[in-house]
């Protein structure tokens, strides 16, 4: 696994990230173009930063839903910027159940087309607004140069869409979302990032403005870590979303859409990662310690295996996320490598002298050195 | 919203249901034919469902992935009943980014084929098994009679996917996760359900078993709820996952595979429901309690909110799902109706003497009668 050295960032950046993906078992590359594998140990980062957001999203009073993956390719039509952005990047799907399908489907590049369409059969009054929602799926946009995490053909996210009676509580929501985002990578991910608003050229295809978060790498480029639109009445015209006012007047409503992919697994990566490999944040790796036993024979293994169960157990018992690694035929050193390599917070050494004493020596993945 | 009554199960159990689902706002017909969108009620059922299974699966040392959504076509090809099984069901997709793809690709209407793919790549000694892996995600099967949750062109679930190295422990899978299902049934859902073996027709294309159960429905009709499926060596052999056994010899793995759907929504509202509506099992409902305020005039108003939002924050403190109707412009009669068609577990309604007596009026979905 760890046989061979990763390049230094300084040698070639991108092949130290693509190198440190496959080898930490992050992701593989799945036999579509451009699609992506997420492996056990990427996947369970993914659900801690899942579970981080959606507390939030939660808090904020927005509930999750499911929209289907397939939209009529005429919904993406009704939008004007919308199908200029996103046609040259659908997925078509022209065969279903053997025939030839008599309008061809798309699959979800983004669900703002279809979500309008339900809003304007569901929402009739003000007393019906607002509507704060949110979904976590996969879509998918036929990018030409793909990267794991980065840009991959399906990536995985999740998307808020919320409707309302008027302009400001719009905007409001979308500077909210904004700030959740930022709340978000600073406390849970230990990623520093400046908001701002994206250029014309930059926005999203449909958005009146687009924010966004950038966090930065560790090559020095700046990455976009999650973004938050403010869509006017742009959608809401688009789609028919209307609702009687509180004076029986038929107004528009004012939509937003955010979103925030596993892109960020890949900022996680490349923002704390050195050249030893993954360095993650203790609140969203997958474990925050592996305890490591250290023995030379089989008396001694029974004691210290003993006491690292015994560890684990309590370990876990505080709420920690702690792995044990029995693998037979690989030695502590070997152990001590591929646990840094894959950027466990603390790893815990424990052999007989330690468990003796009562004791265990510690190594923190952040700093160099060990502590007792 | 309950302004007319449902018919009743004895006149119309088929139009029963199909009302209920879109009354209680549990789900909606999508604008593609057969597919559905589930609304925020809905979702939180599922994801409750999801939360109780997730726990177990991770409880017996299955891991959370994701493979990607789109598989090549020839992929499906690879195992023969499968592809018999399988082929008059696919959406295929022919386009992308804008391009008549050289390999059509299709929808995953099942993950066996691609992680057998990917299997093969990662799997190479016993030291490797068993791989214990399970994913929540979507799938399209092109069905042509459809009703929302039971069947669905596009439904959501978890499949599992496991590897072993012998027929033995792959049966003990099989047999276990069947184990976990009933056990979930029973205990999370209150549906009793009779575990057992399909005939080799209804079995799953490639299986060579499979065990499934199934649960009694309003009408008296079984359901199939939940399916575990013992593929022998059928996709390894077809997919070439391999590994070498401790005497240095390549043997073909043991595959199982198992899951449950958003049909399992189905059930709880055909096995519990009545002619008023939903009922909702505790454990899986996304509220089990709703406070129904009532006051006449602006002074009981006020002091009765107080005391139900009071009431609402020590319930939540208690990790009880609550929700406080502050609806305007509803009597709390309309109210009462509401949810009991929501199939809301306890209401507990809260008026001007129960505040002065610092008690309240309960009643239980599942019972007539109220309880001081």
């Amino acid at each position: 696994m760890a046989e061979e050295k990763l390049p230094t960032r300084a040698e070639d950046f991108s092949e130290w990230y693509n190198q440190l993906v496959l080898r930490a078992q992050l992701a593989d590359y799945a036999p579509v173009r451009g699609c992506m594998v997420v492996r056990p140990y990427g996947w369970a980062l993914w659900e801690n930063i899942q579970a981080g957001l959606d507390r939030r999203f939660k808090a904020t009073g927005h509930q999750n839903v499911a929209f289907p993956l397939l939209i009529p390719r005429s919904f993406i039509d009704k939008e004007k910027h919308h199908v200029e952005g996103f046609s040259p990047e659908l997925a078509v799907v022209t065969i279903g159940g053997g025939e030839e399908l008599a309008e061809p489907l798309v699959i979800r590049p983004t669900s703002e087309t279809i979500i309008g369409h339900m809003w304007s059969k569901w929402i009739q009054s003000y007393r019906d607004l607002p509507v704060l929602m949110n979904q976590w799926n996969s879509v998918v946009r036929w990018e030409l140069r793909t990267k794991l995490f980065l840009r991959t053909l399906e990536f995985y996210w999740q998307e808020g869409h919320t409707a309302h009676a008027t302009e400001q509580e719009a905007m409001e929501e979308t500077r909210q979302m904004l700030d959740v985002y930022t709340d978000f990578a600073v406390n849970d991910a230990a990623i520093p990032v400046i908001p701002g608003k994206k250029s014309d050229a930059e926005k999203f295809a449909g958005a009146e403005i687009t924010y966004s978060i950038e966090a930065m790498m560790g090559d020095g480029k700046a990455l976009q870590a999650g973004t938050s639109h403010y869509l006017g009445q742009n959608f809401a015209q688009a789609f028919e979303v209307r609702y009687l006012d509180q004076a029986g007047q038929l107004q528009h409503c004012w939509t937003t859409s955010w979103g925030l992919s596993t892109r960020f697994v890949g900022a996680i990566i490349m923002v704390h990662g050195d050249d030893q490999g993954l360095v993650l944040p203790p609140k969203v790796a997958p474990y925050q310690a592996v305890i490591v036993p250290i023995f030379k024979n089989e008396p001694e293994k029974a004691s210290v295996l003993a006491a690292a169960k015994d560890l684990k157990a309590s370990l876990a018992k505080a709420n920690i996320r702690v792995t044990l690694d029995e693998r037979e035929g690989q030695s502590p050193g070997w152990k001590f490598n591929d646990w840094e390599m894959r950027g466990v917070p603390v790893r815990v050494e424990l052999g007989p002298k330690d468990v003796a004493k009562q004791s265990a020596i510690l190594a923190r993945r952040d700093r160099p050195g060990k502590e007792g």
